[in-house]
């Protein structure tokens, strides 16, 4: 299974459009020990031809970076035959707008999100103007299911949705009885036909013990690096919210996913989905430090793998 | 009155993620003899401080790629101050989200295009999760309104709205009784406090008499360049709309705005909102040499003028 990571940063991307913070100042200058990185966005084929992939609002110039995800010929040949969404937040599913040029697309995601996005969201409608387009699939946590190619065709990878989290985004009505609060943010086991795993976990808000178990039998984990410390935003914005208030396990600190996962074996582990406050995305830092002795390493923008 | 042209493509950009026709297969194998371009908007300014500006998906990358569009210092201290919409689609809209980050901006559209932001897609709140956050004004055409920035201060820009179209995007409901179809897309005629005029009007369906009257007093015109013939769709794709279904008078043709503008001195006059499709994008085709003849430029992404 081929595994590509096309955006590695938080939403709002590295460096982010309204912020001066020493990180962004630093790239903006041309003096940041480290690397820029898009919106987070992962790729992943059987073959090599066909791909599935997330739904970041810099898709564009993911796919123009892409080789592999350009159409060689014809008009709406796209390679891309599927999206699966791990949850509703804009920084996971704009990008679905933006495939919306009458290309045949299986969409995977949990029926809440599938709710929000169709029914809460009207120019979601764009996906559906003719009736070979958008295919919606609902995925129930705890269920795998097989994903497949436009033709019908399996694509020889099962998705295993595991739930981490109630938490919805900011812009969706709490009360809407149509939001089943189990379904509200995932943690995608991918498993090809050969038995490989990659557990992807942009946002996670804790380690849940069946998440845990399958973090243990992962070839490749990419996990929340969103923010360091709890208080970072904080920090730095001198306002705004917890880290854990935001649904993210902080990487650092007594109770961060770095001291969490310390006694698991894993074969290869990534931190993704980094904001760009973040201290370890400077690669003379302390924290950087830290994180990559304890064996992991940082997504960038272009990584690939064979599982 | 400082312009920069951020972007000239028409929705999806060119190249176009999946399509491979003979002009984004040419880009891709380097040998197209033009220009790529993301999707298309504008950035005006007084001081060159503060700026006002469109809302295309392509918005991060372009701000990444104008220095006077980021922040100095600080978070949340962005130069741009404002956003202007002509009309509710996709490619002129979504950057509005892009631009969430808790950041006080004035929003200027119809009142039409507003519901359909705010009342039809829920996605839209996170403009409003702060009290100083986006304020929106309502825009009603043929009445010229002045621009300001989050201070209240006035911007020395006035914008004066006319009506081009009752066409609203495919995603809207038509039944909708909040919509005005006087409000459906607007030509903006930018004018400073020196009585330089800009005239942008990325989508236009004809040329009505109000329209072409601005157009004899502009110092600057940025015109719907979106198709070169009518059928232009049909030709490259095999199949689709004609260009002025979808509310795009062509250049070429008979009837096309180089023809219908042919007798106009205006200062300075540029296609813009160019679709992947055009055969004058490519500086070898004769469409590119009739326009160039004509008297008009091709809009390109980074181009810059004081008005």
């Amino acid at each position: 299974m081929h595994v590509k990571i096309l955006g590695s940063a938080a939403g709002g991307g590295f460096p982010q459009w309204n912020c001066a913070c020493t990180n962004c100042r630093l790239v903006r200058s041309g003096k940041f020990p480290g690397k820029i990185r898009s919106e987070a966005q992962v790729a992943i084929s059987r073959d090599g031809r066909s791909w599935l992939l997330g739904a970041s609002p810099d898709l564009r110039a993911q796919i123009e970076a892409s080789r592999e995800l350009q159409p060689r010929e014809g008009t709406g040949a796209s390679p891309i035959c599927g999206v699966v969404l791990a949850n509703a937040d804009l920084d996971h599913v704009l990008g679905l707008l933006l495939l919306r040029e009458l290309q045949p697309l299986n969409v995977y995601a949990t029926a809440s999100v599938i709710h929000i996005l169709r029914h809460q969201n009207s120019m979601f409608t764009m996906l559906n103007r003719a009736s070979d387009q958008v295919r919606w699939h609902a995925a129930t946590p705890g269920e795998s299911f097989e994903l497949c190619i436009p033709s019908g065709q399996a694509s020889g990878i099962t998705c295993s949705p595991i739930s981490l989290s109630a938490r919805y985004p900011v812009y969706v009505s709490g009360s809407d009885p149509h939001l089943n609060p189990n379904e509200a943010a995932l943690a995608l086991v991918i498993t090809s036909d050969s038995g490989r795993t990659l557990v992807y976990a942009p946002t996670a808000a804790s380690i849940t013990q069946p998440f845990r178990e399958w973090i243990e039998r992962a070839d490749l984990l990419l996990l929340d690096g969103t923010f360091y410390s709890d208080d970072e935003l904080i920090r730095v914005r001198g306002t705004g919210e917890r880290a854990r208030e935001m649904g993210h396990l902080p990487v650092g600190g007594e109770d961060g996913s770095l001291r969490q996962l310390a006694g698991l074996r894993i074969a290869r582990k990534l931190y993704i989905h980094i904001n760009n406050t973040n201290p370890m995305l400077n690669e003379t830092s302390p924290e950087y430090r830290s994180v990559r002795e304890a064996g992991w390493e940082l997504a960038e923008d272009g990584w690939q793998a064979i599982l």
